[in-house]
């Protein structure tokens, strides 16, 4: 049907009738103080999603913006970089560092899995002059659906010395992500995953020690460049032309967030993604991340029963049931399908999306108990 | 009044509500068949307004993210790059190849003047060992409403060998641009001057030339990377995430100019900044640039009257009439004030934004024929 659509990719998240709403009124002009006082409110609220008392800037970008905001206002040519990869976005930090000139050095492991703090600390311990100055990571890895322990392994890059640069894209508003009580130094998000606004925006907060690296950063980049960012955060304001409709909605987005509560928000998202992977289960299919410990909040990748396709899978789902779910990347294409249970998504959702799943399967001529999967969501999502 | 605002600061511009509710439409995913059909038409369309056949990359950023785009896919440190200067804008240019390590030389003249081709001619010809690289320069520098005399300084350009980085922020759809037979190597623009959307798109084409030395740079945005660009334009496709809803709204835009016509839309612009023009000087007040022949027909710059300061002229605009006016920027601020005749703007809305400042004159006590700038304005907009 048209204008039926219902996205469960892991972005961009459906959004809230009052958020679009708000975004589809007359611009208003970005020097006025009818803006300043948004951006006042605005500011306070980040801080509050991020758990910080670090100025958040907002970045007209895509997430990926907010990436290089953070290595370009860091990286001078021959820095040594420490890149924990555990999926393609893990992934991305390296190629963004590797650009600027760093020396990048690699953890990864397989697909699924997360990043061992007994080999991060292993790696650090064998730094014993110190040279490595940025350690870059993923919270949540937004290519499979696997949260790496980000607590522990923050505190071991803190006790090295390095500046710790962390995507939290898909994490902050949806996974818990302290970000002054843990110590991360750099924490950077996007618009179109928790945030339950259209993408456009980005985000990043920095700590005091990152800053001090930044001062002696050569080439900064001007349009990303964080001095210049921080002087307008603290005059309600923003260096460039922002994108000023999506921070109205982001405005909006915010008061209803707090209003929710970022403990309720949590666990909402966290008793979806239970719901679905006992679904999943129920009904014969396979998570691809099978240690509950480090599978997402916000994303589950599923690989499809033997015998099925994932594109017939997913046009099934769009055709049939107007859900759209996303396929894998790159060498992941095909082989799994990623659901997103992020942002602004309620429990009739999850049940919604579980029992199209099972029909979609069923039609394809799957053999399973129809009904399974609902019953197992159900069972997670009541009491 | 609430509501009732009417910008005609020089960006963010009037949108049409036709735009604002494409773009308040839930977000669908930028991996999707029917987005990639909505960015075919969008990317073709923006080739048609640039007046090139080089691909029209579209960046989610602020105009300046767009400038920062041209320069860091370019630059390599050391680089001599010649930046022509005719206000704020265009030493925006300077500093950001400055901070990329650009040896930077400047021709910079006065506030309200153009580039006189003559002393670019001479400079170009004193660098018998080519050693210049690039040269920046302004189309229309917003800050002052100069428009500079773009197809002679480019032909002078060309013929040197330097690349032309050429900002066309708030001319490209307002003031005749044409990229491909005037030669210019890399053009920038926004989204929210011609293109009558909010802020949060800007825009970048590079020619053939332009992009081998681009093939030479050592460390390009990754971000902005123009080779990442150019292969996902080419498959109807974004590097990245890109700001959706705002690129459904440059879509339904883009439509509607198209069937207005360029020529239509650029007399237009050409007919409203004549008029307010005309106007300003029928009431007695002075506009900062005296050439007509390098006065915008996207911004005019204009004198407050003897005795009446800018603040009370924009605030009684503002309060009284629901018209926002922009300030002078830096040292230009409470000297000058700038209306925009940019983007979505009726003949109408000329008469009452010219009707409304005579009445703010008035009431702030300046003396002169009440009736006397619309009256110019209205012989400038029939016939």
């Amino acid at each position: 049907m048209n204008d039926k659509t219902f996205l469960m990719i892991p972005g961009p998240t459906p959004v809230p009738e009052s958020v679009l709403l708000a975004m589809a009124k007359h611009p208003i002009g970005h020097r006025s103080s009818e803006f300043s006082s948004i951006l006042e409110e605005t500011y306070a609220d980040l801080k509050w999603l991020f758990q910080t008392q670090n100025d958040v800037f907002i970045y007209t970008s895509s997430g990926t913006g907010a990436m290089e905001a953070a290595l370009s206002n860091l990286v001078n040519e021959g820095d040594k970089v420490l890149s924990l990869v555990i999926g393609n976005f893990g992934n991305r930090w390296a190629k963004i560092a590797a650009g600027l000139g760093a020396d990048v050095q690699k953890i990864e492991v397989a697909p699924g899995q997360a990043i061992d703090p007994k080999v991060l600390k292993e790696a650090l311990d064998a730094d014993v002059n110190k040279e490595i100055k940025i350690v870059t990571l993923t919270h949540n890895e937004t290519a499979t659906g696997v949260t790496n322990p980000l607590k522990e392994l923050v505190a071991l890059i803190k006790e090295h010395g390095a500046i710790s640069v962390v995507d939290g894209v898909t994490s902050v508003g949806a996974i818990d992500c302290k970000m002054d009580e843990w110590g991360i130094d750099v924490l950077v998000s996007g618009s179109q995953k928790g945030f339950m606004i259209p993408p456009g925006l980005a985000f990043l907060a920095a700590s005091e020690k990152a800053f001090k690296v930044h001062e002696q950063c050569k080439h900064p980049s001007f349009y990303f460049n964080w001095s210049a960012y921080r002087k307008s955060v603290r005059a309600n304001s923003t260096p460039y032309t922002p994108a000023v409709n999506l921070i109205v909605a982001l405005n909006e987005a915010l008061k209803m967030m707090k209003k929710d509560g970022l403990e309720n928000i949590l666990n909402r998202h966290a008793k979806h993604a239970k719901a679905l992977r006992a679904a999943i289960k129920a009904i014969g299919l396979k998570p691809m991340v099978q240690d509950d410990n480090i599978a997402s909040n916000a994303i589950t990748s599923i690989y499809p029963p033997e015998g099925i396709s994932v594109p017939d899978i997913r046009s099934t789902l769009k055709k049939d049931f107007d859900i759209v779910v996303a396929n894998g990347q790159n060498e992941l294409k095909d082989k799994i399908f990623r659901m997103g249970t992020l942002g602004f998504v309620c429990d009739r959702d999850v049940i919604a999306a579980v029992g199209a799943l099972e029909a979609s399967l069923y039609k394809l001529g799957y053999k399973f108990e129809l009904g399974s999967g609902v019953k197992a969501a159900i069972e997670n999502l009541v009491g």
